[in-house]
C-alpha cells in the first residue's frame, strides 16, 4: 500500500447547535476540510456517525452528505462502530486511498445529539452496549463505566480524588481551543465537590455530549509537497482491534485488550515505542478510560495510570501530553465525530497550530478512539518531519 | 491491488424468525460461510446492516458479531448505506483484502426486522429517504417509489400489467430456492388482482421484508486453487456511485444515474459489455426498480425496460436472467442483508449449484444493490473460468 497524507482538516465548535441541522454541521466541517486542502472534488466520502437514525431519523449518511457537500455521483458510505465511528471512518478512507482504489477521500465524523431529551440520548448511547445482556438489565453506559472505575479503585487502592488531574488537565487545555464545548478552568477542589452521575463517576469525570463535526482530506503522500508551506502530515500507522462487546465477558475488565492490541500493531507499523509519542489524543469519555488507555498503550504499569496525572506527566510539558485541545472531557464528545476531532487535533499539533497548548517540536502524534466500554478500539499514529 | 476470490458463502432462510435473535441469525450465516471456506479464523469482519439500532437497540454490530462468531481481538466494523448496506460492507471487505491490509475477511449482511409492528418498520425504512425534505412531508418509502412508477407509466405509456413478468419470474425462480421467503407461483391474472399498497405499486410489485443474513469469505485469489473441487469465483469488478438523496433533486427521476455510473465503471474494470453478463441479480425492491436498473445498466433503451419482461428475456433461458433465486420480490428483502444475498446467489450460479434455476454455463455474474430510491448504488461483477 502507498503512503498517505492528510491534506486538509476542518471542524465545527462542539455545543448545542439547535439553530443548525445535522446537514449543516457535517457540511461545515466537510467544506472547511476541502477548503483547507485546496480541493473542490474528492473521489469518495466516508462518514462516521453513530446516532443519526435514532436522533434525526436519517440513515444513509454517506450519500446524504455527498449530496449536500456537492460530491455528486461520487462513492460515499457510512461507517459505524459506536463512539469509535469517527476513527473507523477515517480508517476506511485511509485504506481506500492507500490501496489505490481512490485518489482522494474526505472523511467526516458528525453527530447531532442535543435535539432529543436527555433520557432519549442516554437510551440511544446505551445501544453501544450489549442490548441483550447489559442494557436489558437496566444498566446505562455511564453505569457500566462506573462499575469498571469502582472495581479499579478497589483493586489498586486509588481514591476518587486521584483521578482529578485528568479532568483538570483537559479543562485547562480546552481554554485555548475555540472549538471546545467547555471553557472553564477547574481545580482539584471543584473536582472533589462535583455531583455524582453514577458513583464513583461524577460530572467532572464524564465527558459532555454535544453537536459537532470534524473532517479530514486524505491523499497519496507524494501529492503533498510543501502544501501551503505547511509541514506534511503523514499517516504512519492505522490499526483496529476488538474485545467482547459486554464487559462481563472479559477475561479482565480492567485491561483494555483492544487498546493493547491496536496500539501494539500501530507501534510496529510506525516503528516506534510508546516513548516516541509526542502527543496522545486519548479517549477520555470517563476519567477511568484515560487511565486504562494509558496503561494498555504502554505509558504506565497496570494499576499505575493515575500516577501519570498526579506526577503532572500528562500536561503539555509532561512525558505524555494528553487531551491537548481539551479531550472528550472539555472539547466535548459528539460521539460519532469524536474520532475525527482527535485526528484533526493531532494534525494541528504536528502543524504547530496549537498556540498556548502546542507541544514543543511535536513530530509524532497518536489518536485512540474507543467504541463501547472498550469493545472496539482504533489507534492511529501520524507524523511529520 | 491484488485479485481476490470468494472462498465461502452462507445464508439463512428469509422469514419471520421470531424464535431467533439477530445474534443467532447473523451468526448462522457467518458460521456457514466460514465452514464453507474451511477456515476457523479470518483477519477482519465487515457487517452490513441498516436497522439494528432502531429495531433491536443494538449499535456497534461489527464487534457484536466478531464477539459472537468467535473472532476475538480481530478488526470489525459495520458499514451502512440503507438497503445497499450489504454490498457496501462487501466492498469494504474487498478493498481491505485486495489492498493487502488484511489477508482474509468475513462479510455478513444481516437484518432482523419483524420484531416490531408494521408501522414502526415503515418508519424505520423511511430513514433511507431524506428526513427533512421527503419524510417530513409524510411520504413513505413505498410512496416515493410509487411516484416514480406512476411517472414512468405516464411518460412511456406502459400499463400496470406490463410490469407483471418481473414479479411472475421472481416467484417462479424462488420455488427452487430453499432460503426464499415466498414459495408461491403466481400468474399474470393474480398480479393484476393484487391489492394496492401505494398505487400503482401493488403487493405483487413490492418485495416482502424479513429476518435473514447472508455472508461470504474473501481471500486473495492466489490462495484459492481448486478449493474443494469447486470453480474458483473471482471478484472482477466493484464500483459504487451516488445520486441525490431526495428524488425531487434529481435531474431525471426516471434514470438511475448511480446505476449507470457504477455499472459503467464495473464493465470497464471487468472488461466486458452488458451482453457479457450471464446472470444479473438486480435490486427488485419494487418492479419499477427492476426496469430502471435494466435500462441504466445497458440492457434496454430508456423507457423500454418492461419489454425485456414481456419478451421473456429475463427468465433463466433469456438474454439477461434476473432474480434467479427469487430476487428481493420472492426470496425476500431483509434490507441490510440483501446485498450479501445477491453476492451469495451469484456465487451459487457461478459454481453451478442452482438446480432448476441454474443458468447454463454461467461464467460472469453481476449483482446490483440499491440504497434509498436510487441514492446509493453498488455494482459487483464476479467471474469464474
Amino acid at each position: 500500500m502507498r503512503e498517505v497524507a492528510i491534506l486538509g482538516i476542518g471542524q465545527t465548535v462542539v455545543e448545542e447547535q439547535w439553530d443548525k441541522s445535522m446537514r449543516e454541521i457535517g457540511g461545515e466541517a466537510g467544506f472547511a476540510a476541502m477548503q483547507d486542502a485546496g480541493l473542490e472534488r474528492v473521489d469518495a466520502l466516508y462518514v462516521g456517525n453513530m446516532l443519526s437514525s435514532l436522533i434525526s431519523g436519517q440513515s444513509q449518511l454517506g450519500t446524504f452528505f455527498s449530496d449536500w457537500i456537492g460530491l455528486w455521483q461520487q462513492e460515499a458510505v457510512k461507517v459505524e462502530a459506536a463512539c469509535a465511528s469517527g476513527a473507523a471512518a477515517f480508517r476506511a478512507g485511509l485504506i481506500a486511498v492507500a490501496s489505490g482504489d481512490v485518489d482522494s477521500a474526505l472523511v467526516v465524523g458528525v453527530e447531532k445529539m442535543t435535539d432529543k431529551a436527555g433520557h432519549d440520548v442516554t437510551a440511544a448511547l446505551a445501544t453501544a452496549a450489549d442490548a441483550d445482556y447489559e442494557v436489558e438489565q437496566g444498566v446505562s453506559f455511564v453505569g457500566l463505566n462506573a462499575l469498571i472505575m469502582r472495581r479499579y479503585m478497589h483493586e489498586f487502592g486509588w481514591k476518587h480524588t486521584d483521578f482529578a488531574p485528568f479532568s483538570v488537565n483537559a479543562h485547562a487545555n480546552a481554554m485555548h481551543n475555540p472549538f471546545a464545548r467547555l471553557h472553564e478552568k477547574i481545580s482539584v477542589e471543584k473536582y472533589e465537590k462535583a455531583s455524582m452521575v453514577a458513583t464513583p463517576i461524577s460530572l467532572l469525570d464524564a465527558s459532555p455530549i454535544g453537536d459537532g463535526a470534524a473532517a479530514a482530506v486524505i491523499v497519496p503522500a507524494e501529492k503533498v509537497i510543501n502544501h501551503a508551506g505547511r509541514p506534511r502530515v503523514m499517516v504512519s500507522a492505522s490499526a483496529a482491534a476488538t474485545d467482547t462487546i459486554a464487559v462481563q465477558s472479559r477475561r479482565d475488565p480492567l485491561f483494555l485488550q483492544a487498546a493493547y492490541d491496536s496500539s501494539k500493531r500501530a507501534y510496529e507499523m510506525a516503528n516506534i515505542e510508546p516513548k516516541g509519542v509526542d502527543v496522545f489524543e486519548l479517549h477520555d469519555a470517563f476519567s477511568i478510560m484515560s487511565v486504562l488507555s494509558l496503561e494498555a498503550c504502554g505509558f504506565a504499569e497496570r494499576g499505575q495510570g493515575p500516577r501519570l496525572g498526579l506526577d503532572n506527566e500528562i500536561s503539555i510539558q509532561g512525558r505524555v501530553p494528553v487531551c491537548t485541545r481539551g479531550g472528550l472531557k472539555a472539547r466535548g464528545h459528539p460521539v460519532g465525530a469524536t474520532g475525527m476531532y482527535q485526528i484533526v487535533e493531532v494534525v494541528q499539533q504536528l502543524r504547530g497550530e496549537c498556540g498556548p497548548t502546542q507541544v514543543d517540536g511535536a513530530k509524532i502524534g497518536m489518536a485512540q478512539n474507543i467504541g463501547g466500554s472498550g469493545a472496539t478500539i482504533l489507534t492511529h499514529i501520524l507524523k511529520t518531519y
